[in-house]
This record gives C-alpha cells, structure tokens and sequence, in this order.
C-alpha cells in the first residue's frame, strides 16, 4: 500500500488548496499597496521607491522616473480603470444572466435525460463494470450530475469573474508602477497574474476535493456511481467556459478590429487613442475574452482531466479495492502543483529582479521551465508516496497492470509535452526568431504576401506540437491505457498556476499601455508598457499552445472514458457508421470556426459603422476638444457577441447529444475522434498564425533590428501590410482558435456525461432502419 | 448470368474508348477551322460568319463584329500563342525530366520492395485470399506492378500534356471568335475543352483495358495477383499528377501573383497588359498549372477508381468465378461515361446555343445536370446488362452478398453526390448568390475584414459537401462494403469527360482574354472574354469541387483495398498505434500546404523582384516603346517551380513507406485516415475561399449590380482591398488545395501498392522495442 494513509490525504489536498488561496491573497496584498487613488499616491509610491530598490546597488539599471507626482495623470488613471471595470462587469453580469437560463435549461436536460435511463427508478441497479455488486439507481447519478453539473459551472463563473476583477484592478497600476520603471510595473503585472492563477487552480481543486467528499456521503462505497456523477463538474466548467471564450472572444475582436480599422487605418491616430470612440470597448474586450475566458477554459481544462481520471480510476482496482489515496491520484499531483507553482512564482518576483527590457521574456520563459523541472521531482513524490508499487486499470474490456513508475512516466510525458508546445509556440510567434521576421518581410511586397507567409507559419507551426501530442499519447497509453492519457493531461496541467500567471499577464500588460496612453502619459512610458505587452503577446499565444494541448490530451482522456461507459469495445474506422463520424467530426471545427469568424466580422462591421458616424458627427472629436460616446460602442460589443455566441454553443452542446440519440454511440465515437484530430490543427495554426501577425507587426513598429527599420516606421508600406495582418489575426488567435479547445473537450465531456443515455436508448435512427 | 457476354465485353469497352477518341479529333478538327494564320482567316473567317449563324432568325442576339478584318491583330495573337505555347511545352518538357528521374527511382524501388517480400523467389505462392490455389510469384507482382506503375505515369504525362498543347492551340482561336461575338467564342472555348475531356476519358479507359489484357496473357486465372499488379496503374498516374499539380500550381501562382503584385497594385496597369515583363510567364501557369495538371489529377482519380474497384472485385464472387463482364463493371460504367458525355456535349455545342452572356453560366450548369440525370439511366442499364441478380462481395474477413440493385444505388449517389458538391461549390463561389456578395461587401472596411469574411466562407462551404460525402460513403458502405465505396467514386467520376471540358474552358477563356489584352483588341473584346472568364471561374471551382469529392471517396476505397491486403481486421481508433497514426496523419495536410504556399511566396517573391528590376532599368518599358524581357520571367517560374515542387513531393511519396516499413500497417492505416477526413475539408475550404475572392474581385470589376457599383469601379479603395483577396486567394484555390487531393489518393494508392512488403516486412521500430 501507498506511505501516505487515507487521513493524510484528506487533510494534504485541503491544505495545498488553501495554501495557494493564501499565497494568491498576499500577492493581491502587495498588488493592493500600488495606490491609484491621487491624494496618497504620489506621497506613498515616490518615496518608497526611492528608499527601496532605488536607493540600492542597481540604481544605474533602474529607468529614470517619469511624471511620478503628476496627480492629474493618477486620476486620470482611475477614472480609466473604472471605466474598463464597469464595462467589463457589466458585460460579464449580462453574459451570465443569459448563460444562466441556459444552464438551467441544460441541466433539467440532463436531469431527464439521465433519469430516463432506468426510467427514473429508485431503486438499485446492477453496476455496469461489475454486475455481481449494487450500484446506486441512475436516478441519483442524474441528480448527482445535475449538482455538480452546476457546481462546476458555478465555479467557472467565480474563476472567470475574478479573474477578471484582479486584472482591471491591476492594470492602471501597472501603468503608474511604469512611471518609475519597467521592472516594478513588470512585478505588478505578473503578481497580479498570479493572483488569478493561484486563486483558479486553488478554487478548482477545493470545490472538487469538497464535492467528491460530500456525495461520498451519500454514495458509500459505490464509487463507480460517485466519480460517474462527479464528471458533471468537468461538463459544467466547460460549457461555462464555451460561452466565455466564444462571447468573450467576439466582444474583444469585435472591438479591437473595429477600433484599428477606423482609428488606426482610417484616421490615422494610435492605437488606444482617447480619442477613438471604441477604446474602452477594446480594454473591456482584453479583459472579458482574454482574461475570464481563458480563465473558464483552463479552469475547465483541468476539471475535465481531473474528473476524466477519477472516472476511469474508479473502475480501476483503486476503485475496486477502495484505495482513497490512490484514487485521488490526480487531485495529489495537483495540489503539489500548486505549491510548486509557489515557489516558481517566487523565483520571477523575489529571487530575481528584471532590471531591462530584454530580460521580461526570459524571466517568464524561465517560469516555465522552472516549473516543469520542479513538477518533475513533485510528480516522482506524489507517485512513490501515493500510489502502490502496481495496480490494475480497465482498458476497454481487459484489465492492464501498471507500475507506479510507469504512471510516473506518464504524467512526465504530459509535463514535458506541454513545455516543448511552449517553446515551439514561442519560437514560431516571437519576434526574435526567423519565422515571424520572414512574415514581416514579406510585408514588404504587401498585404497578400503577408497574409500568404503568415498562413504557411500557422500550417508549419503544428508539426512540432503534433509529434509531442502523438509521442505523448503513445507513451501514456501504452503504459497505462486512458489513465495514462488523463494523467498525462493532468500533467501538462498540473503547473497551471504558473501558466495562468504568464497567461493573465499579457491582458493586464495591454490595457496598462492603453491607460498610459489614454491618461496622456509621456512616450516613454508607452514604450514601457509596449514591451511589457509585446513580451506579454508571445506569452499569450504560449498560453495557448499550453491550453491546446492540454484539450487535446483531455478530451482523449474523456474519450476514453465516453467509450469505456458506452461500452463500446472497439472503434473501428472501418464500419461506415464510424467512419461518416470521423469525417463529419473532422468537419465541426470548420463549421464551427465559420461562425465565430464570420460573427466577429459582422460585429466588426457595426462598431466600424458607429465610430465612423461619432467621428463624423461629434464635432471636436478629433481635436479632443469633444467626449467620443464609449457606453455605445461597449453596448454594441455586449451586444453582438451575446447574440452571436448562440449559434456557435448550440453546435457545440447538440451535436453530441443528437448524434448520441439519433445515431448511436459508434457514430458519436468517430464525431469524437474526427472533431479531436482535425480540431487540434485547426486550433494551433490559427492561434500561432494571428500571434505571429501581431507580432510581426510589433516587430516593424519597435524598429529594434537593422532589418526592422528598414520595414518601419509605423505608417510605411509594409507596416499598414503588417496592420492588415493583425487584424485578420486577432479573430483568428482570440475568438476561433481558442474556443476550438473547448469545442473538442466539451463534446467529449458532455458524451461522457450522457454515456449512459446513449448506451441505453441512443442510435433511433439505425434501430428504425 | 449476366446478358452481355464475356466476347460483347471485349469489345463494347474498346468501342466506346475508340468513339471517345475520334469525338475528340472532330471537335479537335472544328476548332482548327478558326485560323491564325493572317493570310486567309479575315477572308475564310468573316463570310462563314456571315452566310451562316448571323444570317438567320437570331440575327438581332449576336453581338456586333468588333475589328474583324484587321490582319495586324490576327499575325499578333498567332505571335502570342506561340510564345505561351512554347513557354509551356518547355516548362512541360524541364518537369518532365526531373519527374522522370524520380519515376525511374520509384520504380526500381518498388520492384525491389515488392520483390523482396517473398525473397524474389520466381516459385509460385498461395494466394492471399484462398489459401488453397496457387498464385504468381510475388516477384511478377513486382514487375508487373512496376511496368503498370511506368505506364500509368506515361499515359498521365500524356493526358496532361496533350490538354496543355490543345488549350494553347485553343487560346487565341477563342479570342479572334471573340469579334464576333461571345457565343462563338464560347464554343470554341468549350469544344477545345471537350477535346481534353475525351481525349483524356479515352486514353485512360483504352491504356487500363490494354494493359488488363496483356497482364491477362501472363496471369491466366490467378486474377488476384493481375489487378493486384494494376493498381501500380494508379500509383504511377497519381505520382505524375502530383508533380504536375504541385510544379504547375507553383509556377502558374508565382507568375500570377508577381505579374499582379507589381503591375496592377505597384504600376496600375492592366492584367495581362504587355508591358507587364511576367504576362507570358502568367499565361503559360494557366496551361501548365490549371490545364496539364488538373488533367494529371483528375486522370489519377479515375485510374485510381477504376483500380480500387478492380482489386476489390477480384477477390469477390467475380473473381473467384471468373466472370469477366461483371469484373469489368467498373470499365463498362466509364464506357457508358463516354457516349453519355458526348450526348451531353452536344447540347452544348449543337443542340442549343448561346446568344448572350448571362447564359454562359446556365449553359454550363446544364451540361452537369444533363450528363448526371443521362448517366443515371446510363448505370442502369450497364448494372442490369452486366452484373448478376446478386454476388458476394469480400469485407474485411467477412463476406457480403450483394443485390445488382444495392450496387446501382452505390453508383448513382456518388453520382449524384458530384452534382450536390457541383452546386454547392457554385453557390458558394459564383458572384450571381449573397456569400461571394457578402464577400464583397466587406472589402467597404478594407482587406481586413474581406479576408476574415473569405476565410470564414470557406469554412463554411465544407460542411454541406462534407455531409453529401458521408451520405454517400454510408450508403455505399452499408449495400456494398468497400466496393460500394469504389464504384461511388467511379459514379462521381463516370462524367469526368464533361466535367473535365468545363474545367479546361475557363483557363482557355483566361488565356483568350490575356491575349486579346495582349493584341491590343478593343475593349469590347476584352469585355466578352473577361464574361467568359468569369463563369470559368466558377466551372473551375466546381471542377474542384468534383476533384476533391472524388477524391475523399477514392482515397477510401484504396483504403479499404490496403485494409484488405495487409490483412488487418479492424483500424480501432483505441488503440494508440492506430490513434497516433490518425492526429499525426490529420496534421499532414497542414505540413504540405505549409510547403506549398511558403513556396509560391517565396517564388512570387522572386518574380516581384525581377518585374520591379525590368521595370527599373529598362527604359521606355512603361510607354510600351521597349519590349520587357519575358524569357527571364519565364525561366524564374520554371526553375522555382521544379526546385520547390521536390520538397512537398518528398513528403507525400516517403510518408508511407516510413510509416509502413518503421511504424506498420495499423499506423499507416491511422494515417490515411487522418489525412483523408482532415484534408478534404482543408482542400475544400482552401479552394473554395479562392474562388469566393477572386469572384468577389470581378463582381466589383463588373459592377453588373446597383450593389456593385457601389464597391467599384477599379481601383477604388474596396476594389483594392478585393485584389488583396484575390491575390492570397491564387496559392490556396490554385496550388495548396488542389494538391491535397492527390495528397490523399497518392498515400493511398502507394499504401495499397507496397501493401504486400509492410504486411510482411513492415512495422520494423516495435518489432525491435
């Protein structure tokens, strides 16, 4: 048996939860101590700048401080923040009132749907993998589901929300730490990412390790029902973050592109202009699509493997025997995440300093590997603490046996998978490498060449990452079948906190350089907020990768599980059933990708519509002398992408549900498989293409290279090619790119859940016919 | 028994081949009335104009004759069509030769792959499927194979060919018709296009009967092992068309988008203007790319059909029956093909006739749905005439009894399956309907958003083609298995000879149009070929379209053929050898359209350079005083071409035999299917997207609607934002997603070929670990 007994478990995982709730409140503590309120601002933040860091050895390295005792400028600042707030809540309490209806209705759905199985009966029920033995009644799975159905949505709601509350908090103070240099306002901005990263995995992990316990109460020693019933959790985080990322995701783009089109091409006046009518549109959108969605779709991302683990553990012998701490495997690995993350954190905002701007992508790439090296050593505790030296697990029909070393191979395989995603995600969308400088050479001969190389970037760039999912599946699945896979995702997962970090980062980064311009701060604290962003861009397309990946190894996981519930025994391509889900399954990302873009250009089109009519009728407003009206254009954002996220989340959430009853599980298996591998490539070639643009675009702009200013300066030739880029980039990298992640796991997620439907009475059509 | 005898067999098929053959020489010998030649054409050309068509009841709908008697015109379009003429022949003959190295490698290597899978006894072996009788040696399968391999190439380099020479010769005849009037333009255009439709149908039919019947000589009874050896037919004709396909995509988008990128953005001259040092270069790419390569490709699909269907047979009923009409079931539907085909021709160019431009189109569209609703009647008589009531079929281990009704129904809903994607396509493509209207609508906002709307209209277009394929392969798998498959793709190839003369039209119309720029004809000239155009360019969208489709359903049933000759029971989707297989085979076609457009950048990029140094340096280029230097624009696409074409080459050809011989047969059947259901929506959307732009543009350009002009006219702000499009539209409509197509069938073709080695040999890397 494993050293840690089942008390020890009930108390490490609570414990780790909390710890990070407290580190992630500290972090907000110091982020709080920044003051954006002008009477105490100048007072406080000056002198203590000037009697810490400045007054030290690196006094030299330090930028010179700029406008620190302007109160105007702080004012300035928090009227701003305010703004960008009260839109970005107001948007988010709209969104959730309509999810909300939505989530109630899906939940009698599956209420019924479940209940329906035994025909709502309340009485036990020979369990599915071991007939010998009574399991619960599929009446209380279905009220169980609905339960933690709405628990995790309800959970992705607070991640994303705070999310988004601690990075609107933050970025006006990251901007007035950029007053006194790039390295404090460098420490602001990512403390504050912490806090939402600390604070996701933390609450995530809580709210799961609480809900196991309480239905454990009612379901005793019938774990094979409890884990059934607890996949809800993952179902209702994902569709959660489905609405985020798809609503989110065309009311950042929606804003951002009609903002460029008309304020930069057309007027010609920079980006984040105060006098650019949708400005706060734009702010608004950062913080509702990149930071609460992405924030619901990691959140959902670990919930899915985490239950997508538990689900399959529980038929295996831990679930047999009743081995509590081996089971809760997965929830283990995540808590010593969290205190990995802990210390990595600590290593970008403690241990080191950033002194120059050339430091803020390596201190933030060394986040990443630090974490994974310090995770290695974790995961080899947690296994050799917690896992007997071998067990059995159920592989479709067989039972497999597993050494712990093997799992422990497992979930390393994951780890290093997602940091080789990282690095090739960077390597394609930094500037400082070939790729993105051929791009914005190419922009040379234009807008189409520009478009032409970037299209090819984004092809290439999914080579490298599909070699390291298929190795990674390999490995895992022939170790330990679909445990593997899932503990392989938990894995790529497991150093979630530092990825939210680095994540949230970039957001809070980009609007910091909107407050700096909008407040009128001088130039050279833009350029301070530039760099901080530009760094910021490149992590965000690594976020990205990380979150791809991750779907993808989930969403197999899922699968695995959908099909060992559905008891289907093999797959195979080779029955037309499967095979027409395959290639139709393959076909929902184009599908649902037409949607979304296609939603982002016609919200696009309005706001371009609106701010040309402010211009042209607001007299003054290119003078300054006139107040553009931002209320309109952040309804018109609320707007469309309330509406436009109707469609795209009904593809996603029936497909599943009327392939699995009208057509049976066979077919619903190929949809899965099809929607999982041509999903994936999809989703990175248009994450990595529309980061590359944006970058190459930066690239001109900065000048920093030789061969960049012969490109630049912003306004020449290739730089409006570049601008072109960008534009057609950012739905692609932040509205259809990323919700494709959630298209893949939620379809999976959702088969899993409603398995026992389908086994039961799916496939009407072929039983007609 | 079947009605038609085994001796009506023999003859019925080289029947139809030889009538196929001498339609083609008299359409071939009408369109050589026109003449080039100055001397006599004013003299020969303009009475017969006028005793004939325009002297009777339709007088007042001919269009006006416009310069018909100006020699000067006549010796300078024959001057014109030489150049491009020799251009392609030369780029033709420089491929070739390179090709023709690498098809002497290949096949060596297949001799010895397929040699050294018995140890290159000469004894004979038992067969594969009966075990109790002896079949031939496995190395006459290796030198049959190789022989049918090198005979497929060669009769692929002819039909490619012969296209190029017959649309070179048709160019300038359709522009000097032109004058008088766009309806006997038209059927010059179309009747050149209808000689390489049924020159090729023939030719590949006649070559594949010869070739069975030789085979036969050696193979006697043992059948399995003769059309095992034919399907070296298809490999060899599908390698050809890939290098056709890849080189000319290349060579004509280089020329396209340099011609385009520095005449019209740069200098605002126009297409096709002789001034433009790259206007041959652009002419030549359409007989090369559009003519020579689509021929290649849609050859390799019909032999690859044929093939597929063949191989299956033989191991059914028919085969171990020996039942030589019903084996040759998927020759005598290609016969049928032919007569059906040259009725529908007539229709065209006899039957009815064009008296305006708006019924170009229609003109069009009727011939696909005469030729389907004919063919239909025409696979019912050849199924009741030539197959038994009812036969067995071998799927996968098992086997199937068939009625000759189910096979019928297989036929036709590939059939009508081709007319569904057909129209789709054209719905989605022509600017008569709202999605190419929407289109370009968005370039009101700049290049931005039209390549946001392009994209997603794409995408879009995937999913009712998509849904037609899978409809298709259920019905077809369910009443026939893999056969059902193969003879669905032969029902969607059956017309491929009008399909083909409405896809050689448009780049003949093309051509016609650059060289009546070129001549210098009036405008009005101009204005009738650019209708001509136009609707080309939706025929050549649906001729994708077709391409594709037949594509998907071919590359299954060769896949089904390899499943079935290496033995393997199931591809269960379960197992992670066949799963990693599938995502690395779905991120396939990413790598090779990654190749494909970095190379057309790459070589548009050259070409760009080139143009603006003629520009620069030669004096009085731009007054039309000196004469650009075409021959190096010329050479620039022809070395870039060849140069790149070897790279994305390499990847299709050596995938499957790395796959096979280290990884196995269960990966590499993982991998076909990747690539097919995740390739055909790339190949679908990519070719689609293009079409849709390059429409958009010429809707503006014809400002036929109140809308329209709106956008326009040239050279306005949307206008220009729309040659944006039209430009990043040229690598993906003309090189990236055709190609793709052959991606998928080639894998296949070669997987099915080599079957026999990796079933003995293969799977090297877990035979060691």
């Amino acid at each position: 048996m494993a050293l840690l007994s089942e008390q020890g478990t009930e108390i490490v995982i609570p414990v780790c939860a909390v710890i990070g709730i407290i580190f992630s409140l500290v972090q907000w503590y110091i982020v709080s101590k920044v003051k954006v309120s002008p009477e105490r601002s100048g007072a406080a933040a000056s002198p203590a700048a000037n009697n810490g860091k400045n007054g030290g050895y690196n006094d030299y390295l330090i930028e010179e401080e700029d406008g620190i005792d302007d109160q105007n400028v702080v004012a300035k600042c928090a009227e701003i923040q305010n703004a960008i707030s009260e839109g970005a809540t107001s948007f988010l309490y709209t969104e959730y009132q309509y999810v909300g209806i939505f989530m109630i209705a899906f939940a009698i759905l599956i209420f019924l749907f479940l209940g329906s199985v035994e025909g709502f009966s309340t009485k036990n029920q020979p369990c599915t993998y071991n007939k010998e033995t009574l399991c619960k009644p599929a009446l209380a799975t279905a009220v169980f589901s609905t339960a933690s159905f709405l628990l995790g949505a309800v959970t992705s709601v607070i991640s994303g929300f705070l999310g988004m509350k601690i990075a609107t908090y933050a970025n006006a103070r990251t901007t007035l730490e950029a007053r006194k240099g790039v390295g404090k306002a460098f420490i602001v901005a990512f403390r504050s990412g912490a806090v939402m990263g600390f604070l996701l995995a933390a609450n995530g992990l809580l709210v799961l390790y609480i809900t196991i316990n309480l239905f454990k109460i009612y379901y005793g020693d019938d774990w094979e029902g409890l884990f059934e019933a607890i996949t809800g959790y993952g179902l209702g985080g994902s569709s959660m973050a489905l609405f985020g990322r798809v609503g989110g995701g065309i009311y950042t783009k929606a804003a951002d592109v009609g903002a460029d089109l008309v304020g930069k091409v057309e007027r010609n006046i920079p980006e984040d202009d105060p006098r650019n009518p949708a400005v706060i549109a734009d702010n608004v959108g950062d913080n509702v699509g990149d930071i609460a969605g992405m924030g619901s779709d990691l959140f959902g991302s670990y919930a899915e493997s985490s239950c997508a683990a538990l689900v399959v553990a529980s038929i295996s012998s831990f679930g047999l025997t009743h081995d509590f701490t081996a089971m809760c495997y997965p929830l283990l690995i995540s808590s010593m995440g969290i205190l990995v993350c802990l210390i990595t954190t600590l290593f970008a905002t403690d241990f080191f300093e950033i002194k120059a701007v050339k430091e803020i992508e390596p201190a933030l790439k060394k986040q990443l590997i630090i974490s994974t090296v310090l995770m290695t050593v974790g995961v080899a505790i947690v296994t050799w603490t917690c896992l007997p030296s071998s067990f059995t697990i159920f592989n479709f029909g067989a039972q497999k046996v597993v050494k712990n070393w093997e799992l422990f191979l497992c979930v390393c395989v994951g780890l290093w998978a997602g940091l080789i995603i990282g690095f090739v995600t960077e390597y394609y969308t930094s500037n400082a490498y070939s790729p993105v400088q051929d791009v914005a050479d190419s922009c040379r001969t234009g807008a189409a060449t520009n478009v032409i190389f970037g299209l090819a970037l984004g092809y290439k760039s999914v080579i490298i990452p599909i070699f390291a999912i298929a190795v990674s599946i390999f490995v895992s699945f022939t170790f330990a079948a679909m445990y593997g896979i899932a503990v392989a995702a938990l894995g790529m997962l497991s150093t979630i906190a530092t990825g939210l970090a680095i994540d949230a980062y970039g957001p809070i980064s980009d609007n910091a350089g909107g407050i700096a311009e909008m407040a009128g701060m001088s130039h050279r604290i833009r350029e301070r907020t530039d760099a901080l962003d530009a760094a910021g861009n490149t992590t965000a397309a690594i976020g990205k990768g990380f979150a791809i990946g991750s779907a993808a190894l989930v969403s197999l996981a899922l699968f695995g599980a959908f099909v060992s519930r559905a008891e289907i025994k093999t797959v195979d391509v080779l029955t037309p059933k499967v095979f027409i889900g395959l290639i139709v399954g393959a076909m929902l990302p184009y599908w649902f990708s037409a949607m979304t873009m296609k939603s982002v250009g016609s919200a696009a089109l309005k706001m371009v519509e609106e701010v040309r009519r402010q211009f042209n009728t607001i007299p003054g407003i290119m003078e300054g002398t006139a107040k553009p009206d931002y209320a309109r254009c952040v309804k018109i954002s609320t707007d469309a992408s309330i509406k436009e996220m109707i469609p795209p989340g009904c593809l996603v959430m029936l497909t599943p549900l009327i392939v699995g009853t009208f057509f049976g599980v066979e077919t619903l298996a190929g949809v899965l498989a099809g929607a999982l591998v041509s999903g994936v490539q999809v989703a990175i070639s248009a994450s990595n293409t529309g980061g590359a643009w944006d970058n190459a675009k930066k690239y001109i702009e900065a000048g920093a290279s030789e061969h960049a200013r012969t490109l630049g300066p912003k306004g020449s030739e290739p730089h409006k090619a570049a601008v072109i880029g960008d534009t057609i980039g950012d739905p692609l990298k932040d509205t259809s790119g990323p919700s494709l992640n959630i298209l893949i796991k939620l379809m999976a997620v959702e088969s899993l859940v409603f398995a026992p439907f389908f086994a039961t009475h799916g496939g009407l059509l072929f039983k007609l016919f």
